[in-house]
């Protein structure tokens, strides 16, 4: 595999070693020394001399036995004399460490530039530079600045920042989490986020792939590998840089270009990457992932020895959407039975303040095998006669015994409920000690658990549509030397998608706009085309329901006649000739372009509704039937289309089928930079919709 | 003070005490012995003998001292007995642990009414029943189940929960958070969360008050107390049962009526009291509470090691509607004298992976001396050459130069940190070890800092009020029989608050209508009036612009005779003659009572989008200017008075007056159950707002 080389390599050099302590050559060396890594293992000095007990090179060239990875930490000056060392010894992998590269500005660019051309020359890969290294429990190896290594897990953790890995590092060790794999970024010069989620989706070892980032410049790459690797392994993702200013901030950290922050998210969403914006979330959820399975259904369980807290847990359940179970009366019944009177059988299931373990085992035991029940949430506070870690082991107990469903344990308190709580920690169950972190984390799950039950679906394909036709248009457009379209072409284009839009014919002159008008269909209205008139209607550049042929002549000159009146310095293409249509409900179908994902369709409330109310949804394309449905179904909007207040619904299925061709047409052509159908009229359900004003721009 | 013998009673007798381990008379006993009471303890136990090295009294009539706090710890069947010794004996209060009253059902209510009456018969005050005790660690006393009584501290904690008082309690001792005083409040048959929030509020070492509460029963009273005491000590909340699922489990919890969450949260907005959502979050901002200034005005400035949680930081600052400071040239001109060159000295302020605790110190202090800031982020984590521990110092220190700006430590790690993050804490800089906590704590800082500032602000009074005659109206729907008010009569009660609304006057036969169209003027509108005809347009019951009295003759006839042929069984008062208005904004101005808080005024974008759309705020009546105008502000629709897209402003000062007086009348009238005014249609600047549609039902 490509990243063999980083992940498992049989030997390693770190170039720039050094005795010094506090020096990062000196931690780099002492780590991986210590680490317990197999391989063949040299260290660089300039000055050569003994390195840690170890007798060190002068040069990578003077190494006497194979180097296949080397990690440089060497100022950024002498990095690119060294890797064509690296590629005439026959290295096939670079961690480079050092900075002063991009993140310096321009000249760092430049350096970086060659670092990557010298680099190919040679077929070597690069992680970093500017990066904190790797760690590996599995292999070992540690190439980083961790005091310690982690403890052996499969949780895999790729950082944009390398100092948030340090932090992370130092505290899942205090807490004990078990890591497989560490990867800092640093520049991605080489070697991006997707190239290492390829290769922990091929570890065996990594369960659950972390990652923080600032920054995707292969937005397309990443959807299509994230889309593929997830239906194997959960990905969790931290977005830095969501606000504009935390974007600009993370501009000046990495110079990477920063998309917007909607568009990750959409990107995420459809690519079934979950999304967090908490760090502490990220670990929490991974624990869990990496130990339980996922619910097979929705309805959770919650069996407390206190009411607050189990209250305040079915609040979070509900506000997260997340549904309470229903519990059987056979359940019910085995609760009675064995739980004192005072006890609340429902759901919280509240066994009492009193509460031993043999009354949580039962109380738990019979929320498991209630068929409606497909997670267990164990709640515990630490009252006179609570035993928390027999709970704990019971608990554990019947983990093992009902592997299918999760079960999440939040022992509330400090020093009462530690030792439990590392009991539970230890041998496989989650366990918090507040309950928004235990019901985040179960959300995660069953986020995670619907994403995979999701088919595929590929987006519908429509054999009418004319793709050369729309071709025509646009290098007409640019012919003309323009970029936005007139409301005849852009209508002519989504007419070529499959989508009713007027009859919008130009004409030049009054007789034209006759013939085309009794063509159409009276009554018609006719609007001025000109780039340079922008208030059409306020100039009387508009006339509407236009009802005969006498009516559309007059109409016609005095349109040309107000509009030369008002702008007679402006370019007039002619006049267009439209059918009048009958008004709908006014919805938007618009595009906006995302610098890493592309294009992305947004649908939502039209008309004049739509610049405040923003009552509109967003997605990436192109869209299949899902897709379409499910970004309707997000607007407020759509109670509309289905029938308020004893109105007929609407058509939903044209205007899905119409979200779905607009998605088509924009991922068709690259060069379309703005879409704009608004409004597009829905009329009542089975006599569609009606593209009534469409704007579109190219790009240069 | 009322609540003295609770809060510093001068001699106290356990009711139950017990000398075997484990039982709750013993907890209390032993807690109560070694907490460092000083005043006279007195165990009582039914069968007397020595407790825990102390001589035992039978009944508490036997004990030889004056007892001013009796905890009561038996089975509720013996309460009433001892209670009423208790009175004998001149006990002042009671702490009521035993649990088996109202939260068991109708038997148990009819005890604790039963536990009040007697309680009353002596003046005597209860905490509980069916409570968890109260600690307070500067009397000192413990008559709790706490293990070890908490760190002295000035938070005060009130909880509805006994069991989340106890985990609280276990968990603060282990983060070793400071604690002035804990109430568990049980049942609260006699004292609520008001009186003793009032008691908090008097006691000098109490700074700050949190509370844990399901139900608020006296919600007017708790609103004009909490509204009081906020400006003195920020009251923090966390409401469990914001759920449906979570108040049903409330509800079965204590017995409590749970009111609407969002009259809850209008509530805490109203009185300024600041709610969340965590238990966690709720000790995180009351320690910086305790232990920071708050921040004079806007303006955030970040110092970091290291990038990516700069940007995590920065983001979330935004995400919460806080600011980044604007850093001064001069600010800007020391950092980059003073920092290396690679350091970003915009905000975040990025002094590199390598700082030394000085340069800390010198971006810090810059920050600090900076008129643009007036807060500081400190964010560390731990890298090779980072000295956490000192950098600690130095922080604490700039603190304590700088008191008048709060500082919020982030110092992300494990082990690395953990002594630095200890020497914050135990020298009152707040410490947290992830971003979110710590930017939240700052938001909490912020919210109350900006409510501090809000000058009082009295509803306005309008003495065009007429009261009375609204008086009149209800007094005269009442009298019929009905409860819903017709449409002429709602107009009129709006009126008489004020508010335009069209002519409205009931015709019962052609002429009549005649004459009043000529008095209202053409065009008008006429309507049918019956409480049986619910869709009066379906039916042919409303007739629009008749222009002269030919047609509104007419319309009177054919308005009859359709209603009378679609539903010959309705009653039938007549038909109302209105002015046909001209179209407006369509907005809504509505009312909804809640059982504890009283009425909500609800104001939005109206016409069918209401329904749909909920496009709408609510506040507490009465309102002010500031409550009005802020209600507005939340809508979308607020843009859309404005002026979008070139249209003139709207009446906006009409319909904030609008709303105030709707506040006055929903106030002054608690027999109005509902209101709705949809639309009130809203005018150009200086052209106002006609309440269109007004709906007004009266409770029994």
């Amino acid at each position: 595999m490509k990243l063999d080389s980083i992940f498992r390599p049989k030997s390693v050099a770190v170039i720039g070693a050094s005795n010094t302590p506090g020096k990062v050559g000196y931690v780099l060396s002492n780590n991986l020394l210590k680490s317990g890594f197999e391989g063949d293992t040299y260290l660089v000095n300039i000055r050569g001399g003994e390195i840690l007990g170890q007798q060190s090179h002068k040069s990578i060239l003077e190494v006497p036995g194979d180097v296949e990875l080397a990690v440089i930490s060497i100022p950024s000056r002498f990095v690119i004399e060294t890797v064509e060392q690296c590629g005439e010894k026959g290295v096939k992998a670079l961690i480079v460490i050092s900075a002063g590269f991009k993140e310096i500005g321009p000249e760092g660019a430049e350096l970086e530039k060659k670092l990557v051309e010298t680099a190919k020359k040679y077929d070597m890969i690069i992680q970093g530079p500017n990066c904190l290294g790797a760690i590996n429990t599995h292999v070992p190896y540690d190439l980083s600045f961790a005091s310690t290594l982690p403890k052996k897990g499969s949780i895999g953790f790729i950082t944009q920042s390398g100092a948030l890995g340090t932090a992370v590092l130092d505290w899942i060790i205090a807490e004990e989490i078990g890591f497989g794999s560490i990867i800092s970024l640093g520049n991605k010069a080489d070697l991006d986020e997707v190239d290492f989620i390829e290769a922990m989706a091929e570890s065996p070892e990594i369960k659950i792939i972390l990652l923080y980032l600032e920054s995707i410049e292969r937005g397309r790459k990443f959807l299509e590998v994230t889309e593929r690797v997830v239906k194997e392994k959960p990905i969790i993702v931290v977005k830095g840089g969501t606000s504009s200013a935390g974007a600009k901030a993370a501009g000046s950290h990495t110079g990477a270009l920063v998309g917007s922050f909607l568009a990750y998210q959409k990107a995420f969403d459809k690519a079934g990457v979950i999304l967090t914006d908490s760090i502490e979330d990220l670990f929490n959820y991974a624990v869990a992932f990496t130990e339980q399975s996922l619910p097979k259904d929705e309805g959770i369980a919650i069996v407390t020895n206190a009411g607050g807290p189990g209250i305040l847990s079915t609040d979070l359940i509900e506000s997260l959407g997340l549904k309470m179970a229903q519990l059987t009366d056979k359940t019910k019944k085995t609760l009675i039975e064995s739980l004192p009177t005072a006890a609340a059988t429902g759901n919280p299931i509240d066994i009492l303040g009193d509460a031993l373990p043999d009354r949580y085992h039962i109380a738990i035991e019979a929320a498991l095998q209630d068929p409606n029940v497909n997670s267990v949430v164990v709640l515990l506070t630490p009252q006179a006669m609570t035993d928390s870690l027999t709970t704990a082991k019971h608990l554990r107990e019947l983990s093992l015994f009902y592997p299918e469903k999760p079960i999440i344990a939040i022992f509330m308190g400090g020093g009462w409920v530690s030792g439990a709580t590392k009991y539970l920690k230890d041998h496989g169950v989650p366990c918090y000690n507040f309950p928004e972190k235990g019901i985040k984390t179960l959300n995660a799950l069953y986020k995670y658990s619907r994403q995979l039950k999701l088919a595929n679906q590929d987006p519908p394909v429509y054999p009418d549509i004319e793709r050369d036709k729309v071709r025509k248009i646009y290098d007409d457009v640019k012919k003309d030397g323009r970029k936005v379209l007139f409301p005849h072409e852009a209508a002519a284009v989504v007419k070529a998608y499959g989508i009713t839009a007027p009859g919008s014919m130009l004409a030049t002159n009054a007789e034209d706009a006759v013939t085309f008008a009794e063509e159409i269909g009276f009554p018609v209205v006719m609007k001025v085309v000109s780039p340079d008139i922008m208030h059409k209607t306020d100039i009387g550049g508009v006339e509407l329901n236009l009802a005969n042929s006498q009516m559309v002549r007059i109409a016609f000159e005095e349109i040309m006649l107000k509009s030369r009146k008002a702008q007679p310095l402006a370019k007039i293409y002619g006049i267009t000739v439209d059918k009048m249509v009958p008004r709908g409900h006014e919805m938007i179908i618009g595009m906006s372009r995302d610098s890493q994902f592309g294009p992305m369709v947004m649908f939502g409330l039209g008309g004049i509704y739509v610049n405040f109310l923003k009552d509109v949804a967003f997605r990436l394309a192109p869209l299949n039937e899902r897709d379409a449905q499910h970004m309707m179904e997000e607007t407020k909007s759509y109670t509309l289309l289905q029938g308020v207040r004893g109105q007929a619904p609407a058509d939903i299925d044209s205007v899905r089928e119409a979200i779905i061709r607009i998605g088509h047409l924009v991922w068709d052509f690259p060069e379309l930079e703005d879409l704009d159908i608004n409004p597009i009229l829905v009329y009542d359900k089975g006599k569609g919709c009606i593209a009534l004003d469409v704007k579109m721009t190219l790009r240069d």
